[in-house]
């Protein structure tokens, strides 16, 4: 190897280095523990009696992992259904694919009532398994609770949920996903922790991005740089990447990032939800290519204001709705809008964040729940404004802890000024 | 800036030059073009006149592109729902939250008729919106086709459906969704070209691999430098990782990466599902860490011939069992395994691939599915064997497409021997 060649790999290393030095990869908190996920379940019971239900039948990705611990990429192979159901009193029982045996071993080998079927077989995916577990379970109140309320989504196909419906009868299939949600509402401490994590390495991936974005990036490689760094920094799985951007503002908040060349003049945002150990972050940051336009500025200031507002007004006694209207009030008084969702073109300013990127509730008008300590929420206002007769939005997003005497950020806060890219 | 950091700079940039070399970083092929979009409205129409259906009732991410090239990451977020309605006759309608309205229009903008809410609204996201415009096409069969048989997901809350069903009665809601799996069975040269895309720069992305890896990195951080090289050489979305290990061996194929350190003796397998513009890849690849075990070495070399055969077997007329078998074949012979799913473990070896990752057929003993010139097939053998009394598994996978004369590799076809990473 040349003398200058060996130079340039120490240096090279050095630099590697300094850029992960302990700060860029925070260190990851503990796992949730198998006895978390056994209060899990003895909770769930409690108030199974109460709703008087005999058992709830799982079978969504983020429930299933709630109450048991099951993890792993199977979820994306929707060939292969999986089911778990938490009687009224006892342990849960899995019923999955034989491929998936490991997996219940590895991360949810305290359930030891394990039942498989060889899949795909499409005359009977586990079906029958699940029509002779929960028939032996429903014996009180000859009432199932499947997940089919609001936001729910029963991951299996539908044919076959009719099918084990008609097999059930007389017995009862009524909601349990409401129940479950509202458990689901306050987080432990270990999820704080999760979450947290995820929030911290995600934040420091936004900071580090103004020294590498530049001029002839495009919202793709732009984009690609910023996943580049959060995997650097042990983020797990980038589920949810928003990038997009134009000329003094972008036209919304949720489009996939394009081939578009990224120049003076424009502003581009990426909106993030990145899991670690199944828990998420969900917040987006702002970035101006060139000195941003006295309207860009104005839009920044109103939505950074309206977050600090959101933030204060999410603590113990509060509702969603009145972080809605703190945040609401800021944007109307700085662009005159009226103080409805229908002046913001938005359905709500934040949500519940967990296992899931958007779980209840929503911080809009009509959503009265009660805040209460660790509900975890995401702020995120947004300020519909006009720039040379195009529409534009700018959102801001953060997310936080409810503690007793209000909020704590989980996220590094947005910079009080738009960041700058040199053009 | 002093000069030896500027020669730094300059070898560094020509480093990644000469790193991005247009191999590293396949040209991206053609989208799928609009009038696509309405050929495939158009077989459908064909079809539900022959199945009796007045209108298809399509919610789900796969089936909702693949008829009108609507996209975006908001399919991450279950709190909003959004329904596309295909009438026996004319254009299809779209009913989206009011914050889908650009996205409709940017990537869907060829459809005229969107229909609109500001969600979320538990009380009614879109039902009422999509019982009224099902029952005035239901005039002629008073049948509609929904995301119901086997495979799908009907990406909806399902308390919701429900109720729709009931709204709609006397209005019959049948399965829709095998009639559409059926028709995307055959792919477009389009649909080929972005699957190739995506096979050809996550093969780049594994050959890359063994210069990279060393021991001393765990499951997750190996895991990382594969997906940056995924993303390097412009991968979309990284939606399934798989990536363990095992001492001459793994013991699954779908486990989640962990802290676990890889070391001297352990066998690394890593299984991706990357997509572009929505189109998939899925295959693995086997890494050595040091010098394989003879059992290794032969397990290897039975999947390897396995694949073989299985490719060999994929020409038109065959059936899926027939593509079963021959894989099958090669693996009894090797392992003096009974010819029988249950001799293997496993379901299947191989699956149909497109807008999902795993899309029928199953290549297994009960699929019968004529095989098709265009169809894209993974080819997926695997072979149980075991060590120091641990069961292991070794799989390989490969995409093909087919064509007249025979299978055509959309994958750089894996070495003929295990990688190894000296140790």
């Amino acid at each position: 190897m040349a003398k200058t060649q060996k130079k340039t790999q120490k240096k090279a290393q050095k630099t590697q280095k300094r850029a992960s030095k302990s700060s860029d990869r925070p260190k990851a908190p503990p796992s949730i523990a198998t006895a978390e996920y056994k209060q899990r379940v003895a909770k769930a019971q409690e108030r199974m009696e109460a709703e008087r239900l005999d058992a709830l039948f799982i079978t969504s990705e983020d429930n299933y992992r709630y109450f048991t611990g099951f993890q792993g990429p199977v979820w994306q192979n929707l060939t292969r259904p999986r089911y778990c159901i938490i009687p009224r009193v006892g342990d849960p029982i899995l019923i999955v694919p034989t491929s998936n045996a490991v997996i219940c071993a590895e991360t949810a080998g305290w359930i030891k009532d394990v039942r498989m079927w060889i899949a795909p077989n499409p005359k009977d995916d586990g079906v029958s398994l699940c029509a002779d577990a929960l028939k032996s379970f429903a014996t009180k109140f000859k009432r199932i609770g499947a997940e089919l309320g609001p936001e729910s989504r029963l991951t299996m196909p539908v044919g076959d949920f009719l099918r084990l419906k008609d097999r059930l009868a007389p017995i009862e299939v009524a909601d349990g996903d409401w129940m479950v949600r509202q458990m689901r509402l306050i987080k432990s401490e270990a999820e704080i922790k999760l979450i947290r994590h995820v929030c911290q390495l995600v934040s420091f991936a936004f900071e580090g991005l103004p020294k590498q974005l530049k001029p002839g990036d495009t919202e793709r490689t732009a984009a690609e740089k910023f996943q580049t760094e959060v995997l650097r920094r042990g983020g797990e799985k980038i589920v949810y990447l928003v990038a997009t951007s134009g000329r003094g503002g972008y036209p919304c908040i949720n489009m996939s990032p394009s081939d578009k060349v990224l120049k003076k003049g424009d502003v581009y945002i990426i909106d993030t939800g990145v899991s670690y150990e199944g828990y998420y972050c969900d917040f987006d940051r702002d970035y101006s290519f060139g000195k941003p336009s006295d309207a860009v500025k104005r839009a920044y200031d109103a939505v950074w204001r309206a977050t600090a507002a959101g933030i204060k007004a999410a603590r113990p006694g509060a509702t969603t709705a009145d972080v809605w209207r703190a945040q609401a009030q800021v944007l109307a008084d700085a662009a005159g809008l009226p103080l409805t969702k229908e002046g913001f073109g938005a359905g709500r300013f934040g949500h519940g964040l967990g296992l899931r990127m958007c779980e209840p509730p929503s911080n809009n008008p009509e959503d009265h729940t009660l805040i209460k300590p660790n509900m975890v929420l995401t702020i995120e206002p947004g300020i519909p404004f006009v720039v040379n007769g195009e529409k534009k939005i700018l959102v801001h997003e953060e997310n936080i802890v409810v503690r007793e005497n209000g909020a704590e950020l989980l996220t590094r806060r947005a910079p009080r000024e738009i960041p700058v890219i040199p053009c």
